[in-house]
């Protein structure tokens, strides 16, 4: 008897942080299914989803029963259980520079652009449309300014460490997202966009970008 | 001839991710050296500590001429390097598990009330002081809130995954810091601040409380 492992990805078109986790899958090769959540009309808030996820946010992944939580250690985990192209390099100092640069977007300026946050800006803090605007373009040029800086002293080669793309470019590929979907001019951050355009070039990212999921619309 | 490893923490009193380290480099009995980068007065944009961290943030960790950025890195960083005192546990769901409880305030909570942060939200979206202070306990109180729901459905046992505290512990006793500086009532939470408790009872949380730390005033 064969056992087929199975894995659900609950993500929607628009999040990046869903993104993250259908570009790891696809570049170890593992198949899976995704159910949509979606997070513009507050679905991560249902009881439904609550059962799934009571932190009310995508992506989660149930593989055999078990939920996991967070795109980061989504991607750690794919990474321990599946050997197959390895997302992050083998010793220790390379390990922590990709987790760093993964960071530069997953903590310093992601998270200051979700649905939530930029509900907070507009409606409790008054800030109107063209504000809630500028908040979400600010923080993300100044995480493109970050990497910039970062990859001009440690150049990709021709990938963040090494030659093969992982953790730190699905992060800053989706961090180009990001200033793709806030119309952001990236025209000056070119080795960013260098990297950015290698990661573009592979299939698992192209098939895993947004704009191609279920629901998204035709242009952005 | 021995070895001396050499390890310096660029942190901060007032700063909860180099707490982060800090606590991180105790639990493993690791001696550091730690210099203080003022983040009040912007001292982490100045050209010297450009040189050290391009990021402009804290913490950041030199080790024997490498630098290692941001707390989530560096504490994994810490963990493959020094076996003693894991901070992670050994099956890949509870790493998962850990290191999503870690990102609750690292990714989703914590970055939204940085100074840089609170800076834009007073000076570009002109909230006044008290809509500043509501907007860092909103997202302290989103954060506590997901963390009881998580902690609820899988008690501390007594820590977050298992008898020691680790990764886990050290970022949900960080956001306690959080509540405690932005003057939350964590009464409501009383999973986390129990917790949180068992933390600060062992030395090397109790050491690496802010207000313990060169610089800090005598209350906050």
């Amino acid at each position: 008897m064969t056992t087929v492992m199975s894995i659900t990805l609950y993500g929607f078109w628009r999040s990046i942080a869903s993104f993250r986790v259908r570009t790891a899958l696809k570049l170890k090769g593992m198949s899976f299914t995704e159910i949509p959540i979606d997070i513009l009309t507050g679905a991560q808030f249902s009881p439904d989803f609550d059962a799934i996820n009571t932190g009310h946010a995508v992506p989660a992944l149930v593989h055999d029963g078990v939920t996991l939580l967070q795109s980061l250690p989504i991607m750690e985990y794919l990474d321990e259980i599946a050997p197959a192209h390895p997302l992050l390099p083998k010793a220790a100092v390379d390990r922590a520079y990709a987790r760093a640069l993964a960071l530069v977007t997953v903590a310093d300026s992601h998270p200051l652009m979700v649905p939530r946050v930029r509900k907070y800006v507009g409606e409790t803090l008054k800030a109107d449309p063209a504000a809630v605007d500028a908040w979400a373009r600010h923080w993300t040029i100044e995480g493109l300014g970050t990497y910039e800086r970062l990859l001009t002293r440690r150049p990709p080669a021709p990938f963040a460490v090494g030659d093969t793309p992982g953790l730190a470019d699905i992060c800053i590929a989706g961090h180009m997202l990001g200033a793709f979907f806030f119309k952001v001019d990236t025209a000056p951050f070119p080795i960013v966009t260098g990297l950015a355009a290698r990661c573009w070039a592979r299939p698992a990212f192209a098939e895993s970008h947004p704009l191609r999921q279920p629901g998204a619309p035709k242009a952005a």
